[in-house]
């Protein structure tokens, strides 16, 4: 009785089924991506994960089924961060400025060995490697990200810009891409030990890009002969 | 006697060490290439590929040590095919017209379900799983395509042509990694059996961007804040 009045007003002590779920989850998911940044992609088991995590390796089955469901879900993670630190920042910026701070996001943070990009760019290349259930979750989140980037444009022209291509689709793929193809090369010289890539160069180079992209001279209506697929 | 004469301007039958090392090399590098074409990197077997080739495993041992030997030995010669098929066919067109026919060479092989540009693709993306050495020998090679984009650019500059950045290894760096990227997200689009990548559209943009790099309006003096690595 007494103890009861006392926690009346709190939270209940013994938490649902659903919140010691989101719990674990919450906990598995960073501690797969704590374990692969440490260890790289290959170097990801269940039972470690379980072990960092504080569970046993039988719910971390039970919750994930295997390897491929927690590096789906830590991609997942990783992208949800990135939009939350930089994609929604300020929802009021012009577009072209809310694509370049994620960009630019992206960039600042493979200055850190502990990386996300870094193990994003990784678990992304995993797609061409694993099954087609892997690739569907990558290209699913590609998709996101593209549609984040298209309503960006969206929002440009809709202020007048001219932008490179009536395809908005098609240049949110364009700018989402470079954007992996300049994180890919980082990270190999960096496996490799060679040069690094001049991610200050690299970032110039973006904003003139973008630039030419969105408001740059009005796009030639020269377009190369179509091909048959 | 007889046999002498009639083979004496022809070239010996019995072929050299050397010679048959070569044969071999070649044999063992194509079976690498059909085997991972149908069957991913990770299909790879040295037993296959001997098998493939019609040489012993021992052999192919001796020659390259182990897998990763064999793979690094494929991302060469796919890149070579490259560069034979494309970079130089015209080596006195304008440098941007030779940095358009590569790409375009690249983006035309993806077409194709045997393509080479797909393998090359997830080749790099390996530089990201195995060891220095791998990532090594990738780096070179990416370093040998920027030395190509670089000649190509600096023969634009020789003409006068503003480039958008003075610093020629970075704008190497970064026109060669847009289109990787481009390729990745192709790649995984259809190893997902998602909508695929408009790669008309994609060449489209990748021309229009090449101009604005290379021959756009006068570089802005705008730069981002230098950052401590």
């Amino acid at each position: 009785m007494l103890t009861m009045t006392t926690t009346a007003s709190k939270r209940p002590l013994r938490r649902t089924q659903e919140e010691r779920r989101a719990t674990s989850e919450e906990a598995l998911v960073q501690a797969a991506i704590e374990v692969m940044k440490a260890k790289g992609v290959a170097g990801l088991t269940l039972a470690e994960v379980a072990s960092v995590a504080g569970v046993s390796k039988g719910l971390v089955v039970h919750l994930y089924a295997n390897k491929q469901g927690l590096q789906l879900a830590a991609l997942a993670r990783l992208r949800m961060d990135f939009t939350r630190r930089f994609g929604t920042q300020d929802p009021h910026a012009p577009g072209i400025e809310r694509i370049r701070r994620y960009v630019h996001g992206i960039f600042v943070g493979l200055a850190h060995k502990d990386s996300s990009s870094r193990l994003f760019s990784a678990l992304l290349s995993e797609a061409l490697f694993q099954d087609r259930a892997f690739a569907e979750g990558v290209a699913a989140m590609n998709n996101a990200t593209k549609q984040f980037v298209r309503e960006c444009l969206e929002e440009e022209q809709s202020q007048g810009k001219r932008l490179a291509s009536s395809d908005l689709d098609a240049l949110a793929t364009f700018i989402m891409s470079w954007v992996r193809g300049v994180i890919q090369m980082h990270c190999i010289n960096e496996v490799a030990g060679a040069a690094p890539v001049d991610r200050d160069a690299m970032l110039a180079l973006i904003d003139q890009t973008l630039a030419a992209l969105i408001d740059g001279p009005a796009p030639e209506a020269k377009q190369p002969p179509k091909r048959r697929r």
